[in-house]
């Protein structure tokens, strides 16, 4: 009998990190060799684990079954794939976890089928459409609205995926795989700041955040820097500085997040007053509610900046999502298991935002040293991600166990 | 005896303009083909008036010189030369107007000296420098600093000059011509907004404002916009931003202008804080005093703002030159040929700033249509060309007579 071993879980996560990092971090970008090698490293951890069978789904995922002989069958797990230059963290943690509790729940005697589930390219970093995998297994996913991407040697993801025996035609059938889960549990890196400043080593998540992304555009006069008098112009440029400053006072007042990451001006010179700017709006919130008065006072604010210099400004939808809040009972099952009294959002999208559209979810977050994510910097220091790993699989054990959602 | 003609100047005007613009606007780029077929239409014109003497400098420009009784030598022009797709006024407005002014002068029988001078690159449109032949003249031309420029095709600047018969390192050699030279008055559009809002058709040139031009680069944190909360962010772009709107609060209560027409954020993706961003400030003035204290109050409002956000800031310069005043006799003769007892300082550069650094200067202005220039757009009504060019003619005789600065 094998109890759950966070420190295994550790080494795990540093061996893949030593296979498949280097000194510009990890390079586990889906549908490349280099996610093969650690799907390979994978594959042959769970063939260690005795009465596991592993299937590949349309879509690429991973799944490997430890049956069991309660009803209904608990999905745990994250992605092996990361951004170019990540972390060794982001997605290998949530696996590495998950790998721990299928080891763990070998010896429980009375339980519900348990299995880890890989999902295939949560990050996007290749086609720049994150969540394919469980996008597909949450039956969100349509062919036609990716078929037209390409990688930045311009191959087609069609044809990129055949090579790595995936037809994309065929991938919306994995959202069959879904039918005999009763549950789906993924542990995570926070991403963020909050947990290390408040010294807290493992949280529950809530949900995650909805996104509103905007591109305001602002319509003014481009004219000479020189010989255009103050009050003559119409300088696009300062309504979308003046917009960006309302959108930080407004995501402040909503107690959300609001960002302006990118910004154009044209004709982009110097010497020439901005006729033209194109700001780039992200706004997020944990409730639907707040985030569309985040949106509706954004607008506003942009039409008073524009009226105020003389131009104008229109806004189109560049994406959108609603806020997906996860399971109560698996969430306060989650803040237990934790035993921090801490629970938040998730600001940034996982599986496990697809996953809650269908099933009941809950997911756990381990603290991020110095809110870093994406870049080899990306680091937790080790007593919290033992007690992250230790606490997730107190959790995935209970509601294997039938003691939630029973 | 021919009498200064206002309507023949138009009438060249629109001949150059059949003869180099098209549907896009005027393609006199200075060292092309183009910009040497309106240098034959004016030396053609140069030849029909009696007892002018055209010579070409080692900077490439063009004097054309009708003797005259009294001492030393009045320089009337501008430049033929235009941007790409440019209009039909700048530069050859001067030009016309000058060469209307040699016709009218040949009847007079006790005057200076009068010199049409077609200065050459005006716009460096080509390679980037502009006031390249009056730079020369004035003395300021330093062919180091201008030997490694390319134009848009790599072609380096000293074989396309040696091409068009100007070797790049005798064109300071120019600065001799200069030598008789007792003033030098130019005629040109406004290229702004102004003297056509006040319905005035010709103006006197006060002098060319000073330009302080600096990079403003804020250093803060990158971070993911989803993950990091708003108390928590570095963010460079908005420090940025409350510079650009102190710009404006700061170029207005000086009474200057003051544009921010460029910046860079970076990473410079909708789903990431900015953790730098590079902001270019142009700041103008026509006096020494108020732009020193634009560009330390600037200087204070992007510390200030970048404090606010946790970031820092610093400025290198870009490019500066001091505010150029007009020789103060000559700018009352422009003002009473001018008839409308208006004055005003010139936002843009002219070749008339390099000339101003050594000898007596004068402008005056023709309003520009909806502030327009550099664009196939450019113009400005009949009557105001008319009325403009009969009183430049009015200045420049006056002063050929020497009852001006005699």
């Amino acid at each position: 009998m094998t109890a759950l071993d966070p420190r295994r879980a550790i080494a795990d996560l540093r061996e893949l990190d030593r296979l498949t990092g280097g000194p510009d971090g990890a390079r586990r970008v889906c549908w490349t060799d280099e996610w093969q090698r650690a799907r390979r490293f994978l594959r042959e951890r769970l063939d260690e684990i005795e009465g596991v069978a592993v299937d590949v789904d349309e879509a690429g995922n991973i799944w490997a079954t430890l049956p069991g002989d309660l009803e209904g069958e608990l999905a745990v797990g994250s992605h092996v794939d990361s951004v170019p230059d990540g972390g060794w963290l982001d997605g290998a943690l949530g696996v590495m976890a998950a790998l721990e509790v299928l080891r763990a729940a070998v010896a429980e005697r009375r339980r519900r089928a348990v299995t880890l589930v890989d999902f295939a390219d949560e990050e996007g970093a290749r086609f720049g459409r994150s969540l394919f995998g469980s996008s597909a297994v949450a039956g969100t996913l349509d062919p036609r609205s990716v078929e037209d991407l390409r990688d930045s040697e311009g191959r087609p993801i069609r044809e990129v995926l055949a090579e790595q025996g995936v037809d994309l035609d065929r991938a919306p059938a994995a959202a069959a795989r879904r039918e005999p889960l009763m549950a789906y549990l993924e542990l995570h890196i926070e991403q963020g700041p909050v947990l290390e400043r408040e010294g807290i080593p493992v949280a529950a998540v809530s949900g995650t955040f909805g996104v509103e992304r905007h591109r305001f555009r602002f319509e003014g006069q481009a004219s000479h820097a020189g010989t255009t008098p103050m009050d003559m112009r119409r300088d696009a440029g300062l309504a979308a500085a003046r917009t960006a400053l309302a959108v930080e006072e407004i995501a402040r007042r909503h107690e959300g997040v609001g960002t302006c990451g990118r910004i154009a001006l044209a004709p982009g010179i110097p010497t020439a007053v901005p006729g033209r700017a194109d700001l780039l709006v992200d706004l997020r919130h944990a409730r639907a509610d707040p985030l569309a008065e985040m949106l509706a006072e954004t607008r506003a604010a942009a039409h008073e900046a524009a009226a105020a210099r003389g131009c104008t400004v229109d806004d189109s939808e560049v994406w959108r999502i609603e806020p997906i809040a996860f399971d109560e009972r698996l969430v306060a099952a989650a803040l237990e298991a934790a035993g921090t009294g801490r629970t938040l959002p998730s600001g940034a999208l996982h599986d496990a935002s697809e996953m809650a559209r269908r099933i009941p979810v809950a997911m756990m977050f381990a603290p991020s040293a110095g809110g870093i994510s994406h870049a080899k910097e990306e680091d937790t220091p080790e007593p919290d991600l033992e007690r992250a790993i230790e606490a997730f699989g107190r959790l995935a054990l209970r509601v294997a166990r039938g003691e939630v959602l029973g």
